[in-house]
């Protein structure tokens, strides 16, 4: 099915919610003019539709096989690889100075949009490189920075991320692979890890794999932890992949979903042992990783706003097509396109809002990293990093939670024919299923949420967006009837957040068990708002008419049927949601070593 | 996975909840005492959990496969099947005189949990023999009965739906299969058929396909539809298969789950025409097909629970024994079962609950269909007809809803392991997806739940059901703590439920779009509000202590946590499906040809 990057959608949120005229004006961003901006978005849309779509399903029936000599990606993958390298894709978001472009985390977030929408198994080999690009800017020292970087940047090389063992999964304090200097500033890594996305393949001449493991005389639990990298030849001095290192690819795994993109295990040190560099210092390797790991986060949530795109497109494509029934809505004879009934809109309607709001959450994060960048005032730089921060693990568990619905409701609005493979909307239910588990699962996001965002600040970021919301609503309240009727719906709902966040800073505060148990109801909770949020300034934005946006008609009124949707359709059940949060208290947890009144026994 | 049927839920459900003893004192259901259906669901769930749920992976990795001389099933499934026959499972719940026990359906509705549970792709098979012994039972002439049932309820052959045609989904209406009388009783059958579940295989020595088509002078539409029986094999006098009939398996398809299930398309008379013939009168094939489509519907609710059922039992064993993390419940030394984790354990309580208001709704539908047909009061039966005509619905489509999230929080509990295919909880997440669309979609449902069954008596069955949650409520009202925080959020959620059903009355019986808009939110709140009423009677059921209900204290307690739990996570649902219901009205519906604000540019 084709896939078309939603342009006009992306161009609204960059410009008039994410600030990007404001962004450019900064110091380092002065590329980032609209010209630019709307060259490289309509280029990226091209090569999403021509190049990457059309791959998608061939990477669900062939997937990566393995020989003696490693694994070989699906047909047509390389090429696309190496056209997206030449088109310098992998290097939007990196320094010139190692090649890249230096753009925005924004334009960034709509071209990872776009190309994991249209081929979620594809877009993670380079994901994965922009994770190891950035470990290295930051913690690698200058050799490795010199060596590694620019082929990481020119798509000549790829990268990876070792964490999980069999042992070890979302628990990395148990993680087993030993790490031991040589001499001569490397070091012998033998373990073995599982689930390493992109571990082998043929798409790139090398690959650079950062690894954690444990030094011998390293502390016990997260903080004896390390990180290396190891590539998989080790480069002569001219940079040329010349020797092979010992790690190998035992196995790949037969997944649910994403069949395009290899999943190994791999072997470091089956003979010699692994030659491995050290990044940054000893034991602080966990440190680094995270920074990795929240760059790769937000680009999760990135994939599932794509997937949930995708899907909403071929769903909505169907029901124009599908003809069945009379039509309920509109007169018409004989069978109907499906579009006609009104539960087949209800479910369109509740895909579109999602993403729609999935998009405008993620942009909002990518210009707080922006700014935190950029920022000429420190005091914002500092605001708007903790902002970001706090965004992040919203933006990946919501926005793939939501992506598990929408790719859900698209094999629904397709019927029986949505069951069939051949129809390729069962894929994205498979493809999207990983989106909520790898790089921190929901509950991981949430936890992290909870304690390192709410409770570690006494809820002050939080606090900060709940006043930016009330203004966003009080704004409303002069508008016409749709505005106010959608001021007076976020106003309950973020009231209702705050009293739920309220009750986590004392009773979550005080009983762990609590903070845990309502994190990933808090969690969605705030997705819900801030999706609401951002469809309140949408209607901010369009109430001075298309032209001072910049946007036709048909999007402007388009874009109002689809906040009003989500007031009454989507919004309402973020209160559930702090209805559940309020019901789990202090007193229920510590008398019975229970949570919300479930045993043991329950369980 | 080893699947154990919940044997003391299930029998707690059917005694305490279903009035099984009380059923039992009516005539012909004398059968039906407490020791002989204790011992037959003892039997079934050996049955279940020794030979079919071992074949469940096995169906999944090694579907039927078809060549010149048919389809054949997943190794071992014909066995499975034999068994299934000779154990007499097949005719639990039909009449003495054509073999079988005549047993109620309260009893087939837990045997048949139990055996979808276990392998839902083997199950489907004798779901579909089960509706066309029904349809025979209720329109077949004598001849036919006494030719085809026996065999039936033997097991001896099985029986199929044929409806959807590539044109005709959803919109029966679309039918094109034609039917000429060619003497003698006998009919040609010309045409092709989708979607034919169990189409073709070797695990019988006959298929007894029912299948809708169009007579020559019949009138367009739906009211033009008449049924046909097409054996693939035609009987000699001696009752044993003997003439091939020109009815052939063209393909099967590649789908999403249920990979054990063959999915055929039949053509029927690919040279001198398939022999088949009438069952009732001509061009009123639709309603006697309505009939088995009601059984199938009911037993598709049953898949529902007993999938949601394995899934959840089959999450719970891993997260007993993952060790990833220190407890955050209870205290344990070095990293412990994540179901020590809070957010793990909300998972895990979400799944039972729903899976047991699944159960718990279910059985009451089941009960009312067995008064309906039993029951000495003329006026009794009556009223109980009405009660299951308007629960099947929501048995269909809400328990179906339900396992979709079940089945996908499964996943979610076993992490990085649940996306790889060989832990096989994937496989519940794939089978369970057909379930809201096979049989009628979910808003199919829907929209017969808010047509016929609540705006035709306007609104009569609704107001009784809530006439009796009331009276639970109010019962709640003078127990412990637990009892009557249960009666207040009951009374609460009862009373949203009747606000959204007369804003339906009135503004759906106003304007078709408005009804069918809010169909589905409208049967998933039915849902949700009757398992919390089932939850509270079962709540006051344990009043008086575990004894009295003949249930252990674990149970006992385990059932009251569950209560609690679905009160503030689970109920507070229906809520927000009221408030959209409520949101959406007449003049806006009218005023735009669009529903909730969307106009055709949104979709």
């Amino acid at each position: 099915m084709a896939y078309e990057a939603p342009l006009e959608d992306m161009r609204f949120v960059m410009n008039q919610l994410a600030g990007l005229p404001q962004l450019a004006t900064l110091p380092g961003c002065e590329e980032a003019g609209p010209d630019t901006v709307a060259a490289i978005l309509t280029e990226g849309a091209r090569f999403a539709s021509e190049r990457l779509a059309p791959l998608n399903p061939v990477g669900d029936r062939q997937p990566p096989t393995r020989d003696a000599d490693g694994v070989h990606a699906t047909p047509g993958f390389a090429a696309a690889f190496r056209q997206y390298a030449d088109n310098g894709w992998q290097g939007v978001t990196h320094p010139a100075e190692y090649g890249g472009q230096g753009l925005p985390k924004l334009l960034a977030a709509a071209l990872a949009e776009m190309f994991n929408g249209a081929n979620l198994a594809f877009a993670l080999c380079p994901l994965l490189s922009d994770g190891a690009i950035e470990a290295l800017l930051i913690a690698g020292n200058d050799a490795l920075k010199r060596e590694y970087v620019p082929k990481l940047v020119a798509g000549e090389w790829t990268g990876t991320m070792n964490l999980t063992e069999a042992q070890a999964g979302s628990d990395l304090s148990l993680v087993r692979t030993r790490a031991e200097p040589v001499g001569d500033g490397r070091y012998r890594i033998v373990g073995t890890k599982i689930f390493i996305t992109y571990g082998d393949h043929d798409l790139a001449d090398n690959i650079v794999h950062l690894v954690l493991a444990r030094l011998a005389d390293a502390p016990a639990g997260i903080k004896g932890l390390s990180l290396f990298l190891v590539p998989k030849w080790l480069p002569d001095a001219a940079g040329k992949p010349a020797q092979r290192n010992d790690v190998h690819c035992l196995s790949l795994e037969h997944k649910l979903g994403i069949h395009g993109s290899p999943t190994a295990v791999l072997q470091f040190g089956e003979h010699e042992g692994a030659t491995g560099f050290l990044v940054g210092q000893e034991n602080r390797g966990l440190e680094t990783m995270f920074i990795m790991m929240n760059a790769a986060r937000f680009m999760v949530g990135m994939q599932g706003v794509g997937i949930a795109e995708h899907a909403t497109q071929q769903a909505r494509a169907y029901a124009r097509e599908r003809l069945q029934s009379r039509a309920v809505i509109g007169a018409a004879d004989g069978p109907a396109p499906i579009i006609r009934q009104p539960d087949v809109r209800r479910m369109l309607a509740t895909m579109r809002c999602l993403t729609e709001a999935g998009r405008m959450v993620a942009y909002q994060a990518a210009a707080a990293a922006d700014r935190s960048r950029h920022e000429i005032e420190p005091s914002l730089r500092d605001a708007q990093r903790a902002r970001y921060a706090f965004l992040v693990p919203i933006v990946k568990g919501w926005c793939t939670e939501m992506s598990l619905e929408v790719s859900s409701l698209a094999v629904q609005v397709h019927g029986g024919s949505g069951y069939i493979e051949e129809t390729g909307v069962a894929q994205f239910y498979r493809d999207a299923r990983i989106l909520t588990i790898y790089e921190g699962t929901t509950a991981i996001q949430a936890n992290d949420l909870i304690g390192r965002k709410i409770l570690r600040d006494g809820g002050a970021v939080a606090r900060a967006l709940f006043a930016e919301i009330r203004t966003t609503a009080s704004a409303l309240g002069d508008g016409d009837a749709l505005a106010r009727a959608y001021g007076d719906g976020l106003t309950v709902a973020v009231e209702s957040l705050d009293r739920a966040v309220a009750h986590v800073l004392k009773a979550g505060a005080a009983n762990e068990i609590v903070a845990h148990a309502v994190a990933v109801p808090m969690l969605l909770g705030f997705g819900y708002v801030l999706g609401g949020w951002q469809y309140g300034r949408a209607l901010l934005a369009l109430a001075a008419g298309p032209a001072a946006s910049d946007v036709s008609e048909a999007y402007a009124q388009g874009k109002r049927a689809s906040a009003r949707f989500y007031l009454s359709g989507v919004l309402p059940r973020a209160e559930g949601l702090c209805r559940a949060i309020l019901a789990c208290d202090e007193a229920d947890a510590a008398a019975s070593e229970t949570v919300w009144g479930v045993p043991d026994a329950l369980v």
